[in-house]
């Protein structure tokens, strides 16, 4: 059998200990698949393995990154740390510098520095390979990059972010609060301590910015991503959709209009009964729609075991010599997109409104909306909170009703315009909640 | 550019005139992905192409599919003609023979000959790629391939034939019987004119064969797999299991056992609300259970574009020099597996019986399931059909009462000796109806 394929792994958090762990005990089995076996035989980190039971004695201990990226006797860096600054971003440099192929699972990093990594891959004629960067365990990269044959996709979205979708879950099937559904997050592993970038839709949209290129053919651009997170949702919109057919995900969104490429995140409205409507708790799922089929992947999103599969399926490809460009073609083939904005987003549309009680104020809100086009499909009006006291004119009490909208396609434009006339007219008493609406 | 990747095509069928089109359509973007172009350079077809836009001018017509396999000035030879024998067998070992790499979407003859032709591949160190094979558009023997890393596989179970799907989908939302159903497939070109090949379960026999092989690195059995169709079940069946909060499928389960490899193809009882039991129509999925993960691919099983993405991934595999073992480690360590027979299967059960009226009946029954430590988790009786007459005793009537049986998990074996103790009790009218339950 040929020589081994020589890994020096830095980061043993979760992921990075589940990959040495899964290298050493699949050693028969990956040698079978690669023709060749796959041998740890460096690592740096700066604490402990997160896996105590983690046997690394025969592993040589390097002290840094960076001096790991650069040390003889390696076929390929693996980078677990995470982070998109030092010092994976110069470790990472440092290895493809010098020719040596990286496997990472940074999606910050890619989402950052994607194409000028990728380029300087390709200038030394290494590989950079990053499956496990998005979706944890689900093989989404190699199939953009590689499983579509001559494809063509129109659109692709899914839910890439576990946290967001499982708070979501559980409020909707607790009936519990936001924060309440964070905290509880928080205490089970599922959120950080300063959650901000899962639920404020950072995350999902660095790992949507790197499939896009791949989808797409385009330069990795994660500044062209609208972003809204989940933090303004409320259980009264979980339940007013679930009343209207629908369920309410964080998605990340990229699609090719006539005005560009759209990349975005934000809470969805997705039809309940649709596959993407019942990906409950912490697992993602993707969809594919292109011109010869529609295609779904889920599975788990994160995880040490999960993850580590993918890290450890781009290291059988590397020791099988099985190569490919980064992105799916070389960078110089990678276009640079034209960015959609959101305002040019066209579908259909949920709006909720605390509407005071004064006469005409449903005709105000209805005008305003046929002003701008906007055709609605359904309305739901909940009951006031307040019921009227004995003998009071139930028409004196002031405080709002909520108001439910769902319209048909139309544009973030007009939408925009109806709400903010709307808002001027002194007809609600609370910004409206805006919620787009996805076929799925 | 590097040369291209010269193709020869046999077989101008749906899938075949698809892959003809999409080399030409999607060429430049091809020749990005793949480092190099691919060229069609020839083909063989008895009949002219299934799609009459197709312009195959400038691409040479060679007569039989054999001397194309071996002529000159060709770098990989793709056969769509379909079928296990000749000429799709004879031509395939043609070319691997030579050291010619081949692509086929022909699950028949990988079912039947898979292992033999990888050995000649190996020996001539050419490839044979078959992602068109099994589920038409889904990426399942890349992911299977070489998508998972060291994860072990402990089940493999799906929709692998959309015809049966449609037609147990139509059955139940349009309460239709098998047989309009299948009269409605034939006329919209989802099932054959002979369709004991899909709804009989055969192909998805040969499918899961072919599969079980990639999960589990065991040689192809198709011998092993226990085959039931669907001819057999009624509306009947599908109305008690949706009371019971069931769908009924047809899929194909690969499953390891203390027994050995479990194939097993039959109509499924799944749970609603589960993924796999919301597929509906004609669309394919397939869940893997790991160490590592669970992960579900779904999308479409058949037709001309979806399959040819896969069969034109393949040909990008190739031209890029992408290696990889037909059945994902060589030919030498695939084991040859224990069967695992159907009696040893262990599982819940449902159970449909027509009870005849006799007093004691409902006791007979649930001693014989006592007797073999059968426990029930619930028992729905339906009313006669048959309403007794003005003065006739209730009891004189001797239609029988439909009772549907939920078991706890237990053996095939045990619910057989029930079943068969309760047949010879002549407690029952008709044969008793039984379909076995999957945790999905």
């Amino acid at each position: 059998m040929a020589e081994p394929l020589r890994v020096g792994l830095a980061g043993l958090g979760t992921v990075g200990s589940a990959v040495a762990a899964m290298i050493m005990r699949s050693r028969a089995e990956l040698a079978e698949r690669a023709g060749r076996p796959i041998e740890l035989v460096a690592y740096a980190a700066k604490d402990p393995p997160k896996d105590p039971a983690l046997d690394l004695s025969g592993v040589r201990k390097i002290d840094s990154p960076i001096e790991l990226a650069r040390s003889k006797g390696l076929d390929v860096f693996v980078e677990l740390m995470g982070g998109e600054g030092d010092p994976a971003k110069s470790s990472v440099e440092a290895a493809l510098g010098i020719g040596r192929s990286v496997v990472t699972a940074n999606k910050a990093l890619l989402a950052r520095h994607g194409v000028a990594l990728a380029r300087l891959a390709e200038g030394t004629n290494a590989l950079l390979c990053f499956e496990a960067a998005v979706a944890g365990g689900i093989p989404i990269v190699k199939t953009l990059r590689d499983g579509l044959g001559g494809s063509r996709i129109t659109r692709l979205y899914g839910i890439l972010n576990g946290t967001c979708n499982y708070i979501l879950t559980r409020m909707h099937q607790e009936r519990m609060s936001f924060a309440a559904c964070l905290k509880e997050a928080q205490r089970l592993g599922y959120a950080e301590a300063d959650p901000t970038f899962d639920i404020g839709g950072f995350d999902t949209a660095h790992k949507l910015a790197i499939l896009t290129s791949l989808a797409f053919g385009t330069e990795v651009d994660a500044e062209a991503v609208h972003v809204e997170g989940i933090e303004s949702i409320s259980l009264e919109d979980l339940e007013a959709a679930d009343e209207l057919g629908y369920r309410v995900k964080l998605l990340g969104v990229a699609q090719r209009t006539s005005a560009g490429i759209e990349q975005r995140v934000h809470p969805t409205m997705v039809r309940k009964g649709t596959v993407i409507a019942g990906i409950d708790g912490v697992t993602n799922a993707i969809a594919i729609d292109a011109d010869t089929m529609e295609l779904t992947l889920m599975g788990p999103g994160a995880g040490g075991a999960a993850t580590s599969a993918s890290v450890v399926a781009d290291l059988t490809d590397l020791a099988a010599g099985r190569r490919a460009a980064s992105f799916g073609r070389p960078v110089t083939r990678l276009t640079k997109a034209q960015r959609a904005p959101i305002q040019r987003h066209e579908g259909g549309y949920y709006i909720r409104l605390a509407a005071v009680d004064k006469p005409g104020t449903a005709a105000t809100i209805a005008r305003r909306m046929a002003d701008e086009n906007i055709s609605l499909e359904s309305i739901v009006q909940r009951g006031r909170d307040r019921k009227p006291h004995g003998g009071e004119d139930p028409r004196s009490i002031d405080t709002p009703a909520s108001v439910a909208l769902i319209t048909y396609a139309t544009s973030e434009d007009a939408v925009r315009r109806a709400l903010s006339a709307i808002e001027s007219d002194g007809v609600i008493a609370e910004q409206p909640h805006m919620i787009r609406i996805e076929k799925s």
